[in-house]
């Protein structure tokens, strides 16, 4: 607790890893958990892949450069940082777009069960899909459940085919148990949706130990990928034989260049892709990946939970931040990658701090998030937004009516 | 017909343009129908976003260079070019997704008819996602029914709910007529979907003038908007006040930065988006687009039919190339901008000609496909692959044993 920020960077192991991200020097990025830094090595890449590989060699990059296997090579890169053996993960399309197959998906291998059951403060996305999927094949297939992350388990009824749940809550910042919530959901017969948007890249996860059944992710979060590069998919061995998705683009084809007239599916998680995937960006996220391969996830854990907790700690200790109610689980085992405060004037903090260098985010009504990427923040960027917060409540900056418009995204 | 190749290029007033390419000296490429080449506009453009936007300005970039509205504006800069009015294109996701969407969208739109007409040698895709979507909603619901070209208008009876086609023939390159099958399909009560993956970029559209009901098509061939960049969808505004599309996810939404629980579509159009938008891609296809506006799509046209005659008349003048069967419509009215011929051998010569510099693709099992895109082909690159043609078969060298392997993408 009394140990300096300077200190404690000093003794930091991971510290070197910053010196792969190009980040700008005059900002503090408290925001890789909404997108994350460019590192050296997608820079380097996209060069290459657009100057050499579709400059010079042009349509012959799909076999020379391996374009075709790319989103499996992707996945492949993914895999062990979730906890996957080989062969179960595909990067492709967005993470509503995999909702949907997924959840399709999960309906059929649960048949006679039609209840998708998830939280009312998921992020929103994933209830919207589970909704577009009941407009489309009806209430009595497809009925939505949302309960509190508390009642999930009670929720479990015979009736649920599938648990749909982030594992880390975007406004919370709570780490959900994947092995007793995966369990829970087995005893019920029902099957298990992770949503690994915030925390794969963050911290540990045991998908494969979990015996969880489909997952889903974010490529351009805590994976770094760059802005809107594509997700991933998982699908658990145990299910591939028999799972099948409706959204059966070409690539997903067994032999796509065939060009035979009926869809047959490609063997396993590859029958995942539909279309075309967006070469330039999902590069991006394969060169920002080998990163990972130097890193030891369990330090990645421990250095994510120091941050947090210095964080969490110090906030709590300053007396002029006493309105700053933090949501957040001070429990270590139950806290993700960041740290959520609630206050009327959230929205008034988060561009203070912006303003001042400190890159946060807002979320509606009244959250600010710290978001702590363990691979380039520091403990001298939590003290650095800790000193600007306590400034702002000082000065009373947040409450300037320059403050007032809220832009398309926050 | 005896003028020379190089006379021609001297008049061409689109020979210009060739400038705006970053194509390799050694090469004559003619596989644009496949993958457009880089331009000058989306390196130039690739490298600012990923450095200055999202390097620099990092999540701010979704404000301040306006990555929010990207989709949108992409949209609007496609729309001039398949004759849409404001208001109804969208750059999103991949033509398979977007065929999805519409496909759902249509049936919905046509209560009490439940089939899918589509010709039975279309690009597989057009059917896989229809057959995905019937498998998703039942039969009863959903029904393919594959008639030749030549028997669209007669099979359009009382239960087609939705007619759709690829205004040009990936495999033959015949230009199916806009205004009268449109006509047709609404005379009988269908809404029309038409695919323009290879049309869009090579000849003018005219999906108003046409009242077209919906329309996807493809960045990354004649756009040029480099390998697997976002796809376009197109929903007359007539429409866009019942359309309701079934990807819901959370940019499609209303208001998606209120995070709000429930999905309300956004208006028109928008309410297409799914996920995040792959937005280095889409930046390149963006950049990409910028030359078109500098582009009379009539001289567009007007050259890549005198490419294709240029071509197909010599083609058939030459003895020893007689073994080759032209596929492509000699009327021109009938034609896009490519010319496929069908060869027994029709691997072997479309990878002699590759290891010769003439870069054309092969689509199984007999046809080699010559793609003519007028902003930067020239007659001299008909003629040059001429020449190389007539020494194939002098020399026989499409027989070698080497070509007797296919790599995974053709």
């Amino acid at each position: 607790m009394t140990e300096s920020a300077q200190s404690l960077d000093l003794s930091d192991t991971l510290a070197p890893m910053r010196e792969e991200f190009l980040l700008p020097e005059d900002v503090v990025y408290l925001d890789g958990n909404s997108l994350g830094p460019l590192t050296r090595a997608s820079k380097t890449a996209i060069d290459r892949v657009v100057s050499k590989q579709w400059g010079d060699d042009l349509i012959s990059s799909w076999n020379r450069h391996g374009w075709i296997d790319l989103p499996e090579r992707v996945g492949e890169k993914i895999a062990p940082l979730i906890g996957a053996a080989p062969g179960q993960v595909l990067c492709v399309d967005s993470i509503s777009i995999n909702l949907f197959k997924l959840l399709s998906a999960a309906l059929a291998l649960r048949p006679g069960r039609s209840t998708i059951l998830l939280t009312e403060n998921d992020f929103p996305t994933d209830g919207y899909v589970a909704e577009g999927l009941a407009s489309l094949i009806g209430g009595d297939r497809c009925r939505l459940r949302r309960v509190s992350p508390a009642s999930l388990t009670d929720a479990l009824d015979e009736d649920v085919a599938v648990l749909m749940l982030t594992q880390v809550n975007y406004r919370t910042g709570e780490l959900y148990s994947m092995e007793a919530l995966t369990r829970a959901a087995h005893e019920a017969g029902a099957l298990v949706l992770w949503d690994l948007a915030h925390s794969a890249g963050a911290l540990p996860i045991s998908l494969d130990a979990c015996a969880a059944d489909l997952a889903v992710g974010c490529g351009y979060k805590y994976l770094n990928g760059g802005p809107g590069s594509p997700a991933f998919v998982y699908v658990n061995q145990n299910h591939q034989a028999a799972i099948r998705q409706p959204l059966s683009g070409w690539l997903g084809h067994r032999s796509p260049f065939d060009f035979s007239p009926s869809y047959e599916p490609a063997a396993g998680v590859l029958q995942f892709q539909a279309g075309t995937p967006p070469i330039i960006s999902l590069a991006s996220l394969d060169a920002a990946l080998d990163m990972f391969a130097a890193v030891d996830l369990e330090s990645l854990r421990e250095k994510s939970l120091a941050l947090t907790s210095y964080f969490m700690e110090r906030l709590s200790s300053v007396e002029s931040l006493r309105d700053l109610r933090v949501l957040t689980p001070q429990d270590a085992g139950s806290r993700g990658s960041q740290v959520s405060v609630a206050h009327p004037q959230a929205w008034g903090i988060s561009q203070a701090l912006i303003e001042a260098g400190i890159i946060v985010d807002f979320r509606a009504p009244n959250i600010v998030r710290f978001g702590f990427a363990p691979l380039y923040n520091s403990f001298s960027d939590a003290q650095a937004a800790l000193k600007e917060l306590a400034s702002i409540f000082e000065s009373g900056r947040h409450e300037d009516s320059k403050f007032q418009q809220r832009p398309k995204v926050t």
